[in-house]
């Protein structure tokens, strides 16, 4: 297990301190070690988490902290969403135990792989989940499931390891592009959705806008088929042209 | 899994009712809902615990609290202990997963199975362990292993949720005597020991008779079995005769 990259854990919009540091003690329990926070509620650094993460350290001194999820996201290639809840969203589902397998063999094949867990009260929002590829499902008690935050690390860890133990095969398939990198495609996008007036009223717009996003976070392009969808997408917004040119010369500057 | 009894689960000396109620909430996430507490030092009710028990009423309702750990036993025919920590006794050590299918098995065939969990800072102590059948292993970061209470009760909890939710066959060996069946055997045989100077110093003598307990606790001997001892015991501390008599009657009456 040793050399190979560990996923890393995101918390978004965690609220106490001292559920923080539980699940820093929960991630080194396990082997895990990076932790990112998005807009914590009480600020970074937090005296509260260092108070319950029991000598955890090593994780807390490296916490990186992000004003947006996106950014948290930028270097990562895969993402996965802890949550009961796929909302609206076609995300695929999948037990702790298959998704961290997973995991390993992603980070085994060299992507960076990111696992959100959101607040303690609300979860994730559907922003948040329409950036996963797959969500994850944690198989406890129907008549009582929920979990706490640092409960919900540890599971997941714990199946982590379990599977890093195992020493699963890497993964095969070519990296997908990071999520940095598909960002300004959505981004152009969705402006350019918007200046045709494809979003019909402001309360459906996040809706949309998630659904688009899920979409292509599902789909994991890989950094060629991220240019040819950016190429598609020029060819799109060019006037239409009687002799077909501008859809060709936009594909071939995709590729 | 309906139908099937559980795990009995029961903390021994445990010392912060917040974490006794975020061990019921572990518990009933994981299906489990039978607690034991082991002269609990804030005493019992205890509203701290059911401040962190998030609903999870059921269970604290039905909390049992017991003097003694051999009476919180008495009717219990398998006792696992968790602890990272085998002390001098040569127990067997299983992983949780292990484990937990073999409580299901266990269960199955009607037996009933508690599970051991000791205090917050100082895990079970020796005399602890030693009525325990297997040690069980939490296989946690080895520079990084110790759980908090909670946290091992889920692990344990989840690993045999899935246990259970696979479905295991049965156990098909017969039924041991508990240990409330067990236990004056035991005493009869630490009194004979003590009578006849077997315990050398007051100071070496505890661990003694752990590393006794443990023997008889590992074997699980069935009642039949436990006929056979109590019967092999009273040949034993007869007075020798001549012609075998003593020896003969001793075992029929066990069998």
């Amino acid at each position: 297990m040793s050399g190979n990259p560990v996923p890393v854990i995101i918390l978004v919009e965690p609220q106490l301190g001292e559920n923080i540091g539980m699940c820093a003690r929960a991630m080194l329990n396990c082997g895990l070690d990076r932790l990112r926070l998005v807009r914590p509620r009480d600020g970074w650094p937090n005296p509260a988490a260092k108070a319950t993460a029991a000598d955890a350290d090593a994780v807390l001194e490296r916490v990186e902290v992000f004003a947006t999820l996106d950014e948290a996201l930028a270097d990562c290639h895969h993402v996965l969403a802890t949550t009961a809840r796929a909302r609206s969203l076609a995300v695929p589902v999948e037990t702790a135990e298959t998704a961290a397998r997973q995991v390993v063999r992603w980070n085994a094949g060299g992507a960076g792989v990111a696992v959100l867990f959101g607040a303690e009260a609300s979860g994730l929002d559907t922003s948040s989940v329409a950036r996963a590829e797959r969500l994850v499902r944690f198989d406890t008690n129907p008549e009582f499931p929920s979990l706490n935050l640092a409960q919900s690390v540890l599971l997941f860890g714990w199946e982590w390891r379990r599977a890093a133990l195992a020493s699963e095969p890497p993964e095969e398939e070519g990296l997908p592009a990071t999520r940095g990198e598909l960002r300004p495609f959505l981004e152009r996008l969705v402006s350019a959705l918007e200046a045709r007036g494809f979003f019909l009223t402001p309360e459906l717009r996040p809706t949309t806008e998630a659904i688009l996003h899920s979409l292509f976070h599902r789909t994991a392009p890989t950094e060629r088929e991220l240019a040819l969808l950016q190429g598609m997408l020029t060819a799109l917004l060019r006037e239409r042209r009687t002799d077909g040119e501008g859809a060709a010369s936009g594909h071939e500057a995709a590729s």
